[in-house]
């Protein structure tokens, strides 16, 4: 199976011939944007159980191309003065800073489309009444009634005492249901359905908080270069975090038993090797 | 024919029915947002057409509530302070300013989202593949070779001296391609093609534009209560607009000539005596 690095590094070339390359200011901002080092979890999430399904190469980095649109969009809105306020992401200067406020809102609007561009378009050729089913899932994913919700509530909630209730409804919407995507779209294309869409969608909607958890934690881990943006800043805004509800000891306890709970469905569904792989990959980061 | 007052009263129900109701601060915003007193005409136009080509009304509506929901995001992206930094939207206070800055993007940003949930959506009876080509031709319409690229444009050459060639590429983008996607997605979901959809498109981008023209001739007009928002504030971020391009009499001129040549290709295409009066209504405004 395919490593993480080889395909980052073919995906990621992939992933920017598929936005317009102009010097004009929005394009040079948007590429800049998408091209942020992120580490493509979202797209690899997607790769590696559609492999599995037999889903071709070309669909399978469509799919993840326009994931990574919807989390880059998200990441350069949340960087701006009026939400989060970051200088830096991933070592660099966040979109806003590079350029201005006015084209960094503008790059995140024309993500979202090109991401519904691209799973509209011909170049992905699942069946049309699936890929209408992708399009409708990743739509309310990322609308009012999730990320978006979750982003609204995490900026209201700032400074409140937090509780389990809100702290969950906040981050399964803020971060689980793009990722519980990456989970339900390959499924979808696949034609999966019935108890093994939703024990896949189970692990997806577990791995989402885990996910969270674990950057609640790093957030906390005060080396920059491998947080790559300035720590803390969930503590100095007052962010209701797992870490501030139960301490840091307690949420990674939380982690451990999300992990094997993940681990036992995995091999329920026989998802392959290479998925462990990732999740160790990324929970390493904070055993 | 129905009315557009009657159209408007009966939409805006239906409109505003596609949207969450929660107490949840976000879902308020959205609805405010949405509820602007807008005049409605990018939906009454898909209604106009869609239903002359036998399109059912609950399709039409749904059709023209993901178009208004574009607007409103772009709207309200538009009026925040790195953008236009506007206080006022037909006479009320703008979204950011009646809740804040980081709710109103999150309110565009879900908004857009919605769209996409509405057009991909089994509530909309047209066929699975015309369903798709609405969704890939909205989404380009709006995207960063569209409406984005238009605004960013806009910003870009704030206090430049005015040419033919930007001026045209900015409104065409920004004001344009929408008002076209208003003539393109009735056209595709009623299996329209070959001339008479070449010469509808026409229309639509000649309308387009003639609308921005009709728009920036209300800037300049003192009379606050007929444009809802404060006048002449083109002038003020030294926007290039037609106005300042061409001046008011020329500018009145070239919406003249643009009008009667809708009107002919109108007649080519026998659209429906209503489409000619919605021109005639819009042209009225600065006659």
């Amino acid at each position: 199976m395919i490593k993480i690095d080889k395909f980052k590094s073919e995906f990621n070339i992939f992933l920017e011939s598929q936005l317009p390359n102009s010097n004009k200011i929005i394009h040079k901002a948007q590429r800049y944007a998408l091209n942020n080092g992120g580490k493509r979890y979202r797209a690899y999430l997607i790769f590696l159980l559609g492999n599995d399904y037999g889903i071709s190469k070309k669909n399978l980095f469509l799919m993840g191309s326009a994931i990574e649109m919807i989390h880059a969009y998200s990441l350069v809105h949340d960087d701006l003065p009026c939400m989060d306020d970051d200088e830096l992401r991933r070592g660099m200067p966040t979109c806003h800073k590079k350029y201005n406020e006015a084209q960094a809102l503008l790059v995140g609007d024309g993500l979202q489309s090109k991401a519904f561009e691209l799973m509209s378009s011909n170049k992905l050729t699942i069946d049309d009444k699936d890929k209408l089913r992708c399009i409708q899932f990743l739509s309310e994913s990322i609308g009012s009634n999730g990320m978006v919700l979750g982003q609204s509530l995490d900026m209201v909630n700032e400074g409140k005492l937090p509780n389990k209730k809100t702290l969950e409804e906040i981050h399964y919407n803020k971060t689980g249901k793009l990722i519980k995507a990456c989970f339900t779209i390959p499924c979808i294309a696949a034609k999966k359905t019935g108890l093994y869409q939703k024990k896949l969608e189970k692990i997806g909607g577990l791995f989402g908080l885990t996910y969270q958890m674990i950057d609640d934690l790093l957030d906390l881990n005060p080396n920059k270069s491998i947080l790559g943006k300035n720590p803390g800043k969930d503590l100095q805004k007052k962010k209701i975090t797992f870490c501030s509800l139960y301490g840091q000891s307690k949420t990674k306890q939380i982690i451990n038993s999300s992990v094997n709970e993940i681990y036992s469905l995995s091999d329920q569904l026989k998802l392959p090797d290479s998925f462990r792989l990732l999740i160790q990959t990324i929970y390493e980061r904070v055993k």
